[in-house]
């Protein structure tokens, strides 16, 4: 059963932002933002496996073109807590019942932020390197742009 | 068997180039965003169902915060051809193996983007509007900048 759903996107850069009720906007470079919805009941010990897959899929191209993850490349990475993400289609209108519920979700979500950034900090290429590590404020609207150089939407349920 | 996965984005504006070696860019307003890909033998009577979808599920909020379709808002359209949606997750790598070929998943594309046009042009309140539709043009990269009051993904496997 799907605990976790991803979208994984590439971009040139990006801007969320990240507290509510005020202006506080931060801006990414090129990188990959991932977004996310928990499921059903997504169990911790899920997290580690999801938190590996974002620092290390292979996506973002390099100038010539080869796909390298995050910690590889190194790039910036932007996490948005995505719950539509989980809803489904009936008729016209889309449903949530799959969604976990928002306490449990907000604690997996930043659980989840904690993995990355460790892993992240684990990687002397990437702590090295001017870098950038963001992430979306759980239960505010995510307010974001994007410019890309192309959509590069890729999607894995967990 | 999945044979198109549909990916929904409520923008309030965005820009795509439409055209391979020039600076062709449109540009939409407030409304939706169809990023579309084609996989196994996906069948023309497919099609209409999806065209329906696109025009008629309500994802965009007016001004009252209630959700409204493309049609019945009325507002802007765009749609976004998207092979990278067909993936799975492979190691470290994403695979493409249930992608349609390119040859016929282009001819699905340009049924598609027709049937959708002519669903909106049916419809007096959306035609009669300053609304838009465009489209990225198959098979050159969708150089695509998006702006959203929340990213607002939903997901649909056909």
């Amino acid at each position: 059963m799907t605990c976790a759903r991803v979208l994984f996107q590439c971009c040139t850069s990006a801007q969320l932002l990240v507290e509510h009720g005020c202006s506080d906007k931060v801006n990414i470079g090129k990188g990959l933002i991932v977004y996310i919805a928990f499921l059903n009941e997504c169990p911790d010990s899920k997290l580690s496996k999801i938190a590996d897959t974002i620092c290390s899929v292979k996506l973002v191209a390099n100038d010539d073109g080869i796909l390298q993850s995050v910690v590889d490349y190194p790039c910036d990475l932007l996490i948005v807590p995505q719950y539509c993400l989980g809803g489904k289609l009936k008729g016209k209108c889309f449903q949530y019942h799959g969604a976990l519920d928002k306490q449990k979700s907000e604690t997996l979500y930043s659980s989840l932020v904690a993995l990355c950034k460790s892993k992240l900090e684990e990687s002397e290429k990437w702590s090295g390197s001017p870098t950038k590590f963001y992430y979306g404020t759980y239960g505010i609207r995510q307010i974001l742009s994007t410019a890309t150089s192309g959509p590069f939407f890729h999607f894995v349920d967990f």
